[in-house]
């Protein structure tokens, strides 16, 4: 077996490899099998060569696939990649949406386009860039000059402007693409997760994302899609970064043709995560599925603190805490020596739903920025409920208030709000249509009188509906009972008694527990004190006689 | 960095290790270091010795932890585990239930016990026993010598026997034992497995185990724990072994002190899987969370097939087919070279329940078995329904078999059957109190009249339940309605419309969808195609006119 392709290929060919450091093989630690493996000697051990990260010799990639060395992805595709500009130049050409970007050869004509792209606008490295290093914000014509001497503009480095993208949220979306049996391309699409940059370098990721509806997840994927479909016979696995902007249109940042930060969420949240998705494209194996086998995956990166290269308590106290974070999977790269800021490692917390990651992971990120700092700590992500408790009218609202209360005492998430099917029908559709896509998993409605607000919003939602038939005057509930109750085939709701919110509250918690034992055994924990509170009532009663029970109960 | 303490530990220390084949290190195929690391100097660079098979030198471990070499679990537990009979002794003086078992020196000896044990009775090997080698079934007083010759008995090995456990089910457990901080011991424990075994070799095993009740699971958990607890301050993971008896009964069979066979399924199933578990253990970091994040688990060993050592494409068969399974879990241990039903890799599938689990596995346990014993195979575990219907009478199934008409379009497997609360309420009790424990995640009960049905086996079941309420011929089903619809504070009953059975099936898909965006899916392309229907009818409507649309519909 010769040594593995991942490591050798890095060794020798980054530009920045250090040989001193790295001659030895990071596996086994021998000097020897590495001074005799020479790149072809290498290429002809393995049945296909690929790679973990960009910034390689592609035209050595080149050379061997010309040889007859199976290289994925394609050597012109890791080319292209390579060069920034000439990457956004392809992808125009095919008609992928992307932030206005123009080549720039000076420090006068970066001043020419401020004036055409406004400010702030992005100033770019063409090569070698990462991780936000090779990246200037230009915020006024008076920073031209500091920016293009920090980027080597002078020191003749090629450089690029983009527009600046007035992004809501930064998303991004793995794509898989491969071959089967007959050598026809497959692709997969894995979700689209939304991620968070701290001074320019990936900070968190979660899926799904919360805020980004169905149709702007879709809109994700079929452009990230149809990027990696650019790349013709390309295989592998690509990260696409994009931009979602307020008007809900996307815009496509920038692709990685590997493994990817934004992709390291799928080891802990699909069915196969991105490492092994690459393999099987690359190979030729069938792709594996892609879709989440948890309710929400939140990640976030562990980065070098401090400024010796020993690793300080700082560093590793984001491990420390992950260790007691349940469904925490906990990712050290075992790299050598600490560099302030360098990826040291990644957390990856699972739940029942994005808010309940969310809810998990907080300690972590506490632990990211110090005790210290840990009341200033802002999750980077909207929350979401898991439960939407909506009502006709505030006079309903003494009623539903009970719904509330028990979730309260459940520890679930809730959202409350009016929504009249009358009175406000537009937002009642809007409120329906959108709560599956932002998290919630049930929905509690409840109306008085003829009382459509529960069988309308079932009918615009494939969420569960519980209906609260709450009492009217006129005719003390039965009406709003039988609109709630009566619906026709095809769309249910859930009735619980009249005026018995309480009961569409547990109704929830049951819903949820249906395929989550441990809120099922919360379940059954209350029923058992239920059955306990009046057990006593029961002792009571025989011990006092009715007499004295009646009076102590006045 | 030393070579791992995993491999070298192996290659010296077990007595069947063959020094010309593992002279080279599995990771770098290096000679050179091997030569040098001998068993003092080996240790000598460890922070911690610790093991993934018991068949080593107990004697070495013992003398390394008295020169203050820390080894984990401990020597004497190694030792008292690789001699089976020492190993039940000292867990019957910790009163944990096992088999009755003696030790036998000679044929004579064997006769006699027969007699005392009855037929079939158990012999087996104090020593290195392993996947079914070392144990002989001795059915009858006739089969004393040839099983006293199969296991070695003339050739002085020691034996012993264990009275015959008339199991219905083979159940395991995983339990990992640790310190905290101020060196305290702690306990997790992961969930039961059911395990079949074929030819004495761990062939499947399943989780939730389907067809053992919550009670059950917690007795084999508390026996798994007794026993681990009975090993003083050893650490580590431990694999337990035990026999379900048809009286609810557990008796325990034997124990591993390492990762475990019937503990792969951690990897895909649980936060922290066994592997990892067992690092925090013995290096002294927190136990890390058991629970299940999926609904079900299976595992299927891949044992090697034909008489050659080349690899052959009947043993790569179920590889090949796992690679096209959603949510599987592909392990190959890249073994050097295949013997027949040597363990040379494993699949896992994860499902959102057991059943979906299980049917997702089938085609990999066809091609385990070839493609021409397929008709044959039968999947070694009872699949659970996801939905129970139940109803007070059979005059209820008219209406109530329009749920099983939706849960068959959705394809979710549910069970069907009748329970009255007045005429049966002994079976209502039992079948309401273990629906959780079969798999079942929501119930749909039917009944008219004085309709108690939905809201008893509300009150029995932290499961949700939906009501229907049938028509009656007295009040039109108002009865029914208000009998089912009216529960008390505390118990709610999910209420469809009178006598429609077919939105408490769409209910139920609403409630599995809850948490479940694939379901989900399912039920808005329904929807969906519910709206085109109503499209068509709409615009044949104002194509043909009402006269020519009633005519028509007549």
């Amino acid at each position: 077996m010769p040594h593995t392709v991942w490591a050798c290929a890095c060794v020798f060919w980054t530009p920045w490899a250090n040989p001193a450091r790295l001659a030895r093989c990071q596996s086994c630690q021998s000097r020897a099998a590495f001074r005799m493996l020479r790149r072809s000697e290498l290429a002809s051990k393995c049945d296909i060569l690929t790679l973990e990260v960009e910034h390689v010799n592609a035209q050595a990639l080149e050379e061997l696939h010309l040889k007859g060395v199976p290289v994925q992805p394609l050597p012109f595709v890791v080319k292209l990649i390579q060069d920034k500009y000439d990457q956004k130049v392809h992808l125009q050409k095919h008609r992928i949406p992307l932030p206005d970007f123009l080549k720039v050869d000076s420090e006068a004509e970066l001043h020419e386009i401020g004036e055409k792209f406004g400010y702030p606008m992005m100033l770019k490295s063409r090569f070698g860039a990462y991780d936000g290093k090779g990246n200037a914000v230009v915020s006024d014509a008076a920073s031209i000059p500091a920016a293009w001497e920090k980027l080597g503009g002078k020191a003749g480095k090629k450089l690029y402007v983009e527009k600046w993208a007035p992004f809501k949220m930064e998303l991004a979306v793995m794509v898989a693409r491969g071959v089967d049996e007959t050598m026809n391309v497959t692709m997969r699409t894995y979700p689209v997760v939304h991620t968070v940059q701290r001074d320019s370098v990936c900070f968190t990721c979660l899926t799904p994302p919360v805020g980004v509806t169905q149709k702007e997840q879709e809109l994700a994927q079929k452009i990230a899609t149809d990027a990696i479909k650019s790349f013709g016979d390309a295989r592998g696995i690509f990260g696409v970064e994009m931009f979602l902007l307020d008007d809900g249109s996307v815009l496509l940042n920038e692709i990685a043709p590997r493994p990817h930060n934004t992709g390291h969420y799928t080891m802990e949240a699909c069915g196969v995560d991105q490492f092994e998705q690459h393999l099987r494209a690359v190979l030729g194996l069938p792709l594996g599925d892609c879709h989440l086998r948890v309710g929400g995956a939140m990640m976030v990166n562990i980065l070098g603190q401090g400024s010796t290269p020993e690793l300080t308590a700082q560093t590793m106290a984001p491990l420390r805490c992950a260790l007691r974070v349940p469904d925490a999977g906990i990712h050290w790269y075992g790299k050598d020596g600490c560099v302030k800021g360098r990826k040291m490692g990644h957390i990856t917390v699972t739940g029942f739903t994005p808010a309940s990651a969310l809810e998990q992971i907080r300690p972590v990120l506490k632990a990211v920025d110090g005790e210290g700092n840990s009341s200033s700590i802002e999750v980077p992500h909207k929350s979401s409920p898991s439960v939407g408790i909506i009502m006709g009218s505030d006079s309903d609202l003494p009623t539903m208030k009970d719904a509330a209360v028990v979730l309260d005492d459940f520890g679930i998430p809730y959202e409350i709000s009016i929504v009249s099917a009358h009175r406000t029908p537009e937002y009642m559709y809007e409120y329906a249509t959108t709560a599956a896509d932002r998290g919630i998993n049930v929905i509690i409605a409840g109306a008085g009188g003829a009382a459509h607000l529960p069988g309308m919003v079932a009918a615009l939602t494939p969420l569960p509906v519980i209906g609260v038939p709450v009492k009217s005057s006129a005719l003390s509930g039965n009406d709003s009972l039988l609109s709630i109750m009566q619906m026709p085939k095809g769309i249910p709701v859930a009735t619980v008694a009249i005026g018995n919110a309480a009961n569409a509250g547990l109704l929830a918690v049951r819903i949820l527990g249906a395929a989550n034992p441990g809120m099922r055994q919360k379940m059954a924990q209350f029923m058992a004190n239920e059955a306990t509170t009046v057990e006593k009532k029961r002792r009571k009663l025989e011990q006092v006689g009715w007499q004295a029970y009646l009076a102590d109960s006045k």
